[in-house]
């Protein structure tokens, strides 16, 4: 049974294919195009309370940055599962429960 | 059986919660949070060329990035595979196979 | 008499032609190098109230952002004061003052 | 005799001031905003080479950016030139002639 990250991938992957797309995708550039979608959904958010937001918008600004962030991870063949438990861990140590509990400070001002 | 975005999801969440930082988490400034880790990522790349990006650095700056995404896409309750597929349809509609293939303009100038 | 903005613009370059980075400062590096400085600043606000933030912090990255955006100029000999005006003048048939008085609503939702 | 950058940041100024517009503007969102101009000056640069780019279009948002960072250090009473001067000292200490001559390594890497 194919997992279902895997189904997403691949279906963003056909939508490039079709197109031809793949000469554009190197890292940089897929940094590039991430980095520019993730403003355009705080761009939703732009002079706005948080609750303004126009949440079709929000959804569909949000989808472009994982359509990026899923690319990315593809062309370097990333377990998404796992660089993210892995970077928990170093989470875990920047942030200690005792210090950082209940605090929005960042770990070199805890 | 668990799919695996939920575990992931919620193995963020964990997280989030041991340290009381859900008072945070408002859309806004989970964006703000997201579109920061994407310049991070971005940064792996500053003043390089593709090929010179340190690969570690790169895995744990997405993973910052994924982290971030998952978290807003679970505070809006979106289902992650769903508004993939849904921009995936829109972008069909934006760029067809026969006006965007090989090209790197954007819709507008197709 | 030597203006302002040039005087500061050479201050830059001295700083850059001393340490041979020339070399790396085309538009799309220089664009690159901007928008990571701009997300740099905009992280001294993460997670807090507009009042919270460390002014001292704020001061050294707008100074980064400045420092980017002045170099940008001068690669492609804009005139700064120039290229504010003509937006400014754009901006306002975007935004009619009648239509756009006291609103946060941008250009395409008036 | 008026400084040219007074000037300028007095032309942005009326313009946000006929639309009544400064209710908006805490440095929270001003930083924002300018994240967000950066992200659509890179985006004259996504997927292309340096010189591909719109120079119109990049012209356009760089005014953008130049008008989110003259706010914001309006906002706080900066002296554009004298901040500037402070972070160039900063980074002569940060980056010594000699060790980052010619390399586009960051200071943590030197």
């Amino acid at each position: 049974m194919k997992l279902q990250l895997e189904e997403i991938i691949e279906e963003i992957k056909r939508f490039i294919n079709e197109r031809d797309w793949q000469q554009f995708h190197d890292g940089k550039n897929l940094a590039i195009s991430l980095s520019i979608e993730a403003s355009e959904l705080l761009e939703t958010f732009l002079w706005k309370k948080d609750t303004e937001a126009d949440l079709n918008k929000v959804k569909q600004e949000l989808a472009d940055v994982l359509y990026n962030a899923f690319l990315l991870s593809d062309l370097y063949g990333f377990n998404i599962k796992q660089i993210i438990s892995d970077k928990l861990k170093v989470n875990e140590v920047k942030y200690p429960i005792d210090k950082s509990k209940g605090t929005n400070k960042k770990y070199d001002e805890l």
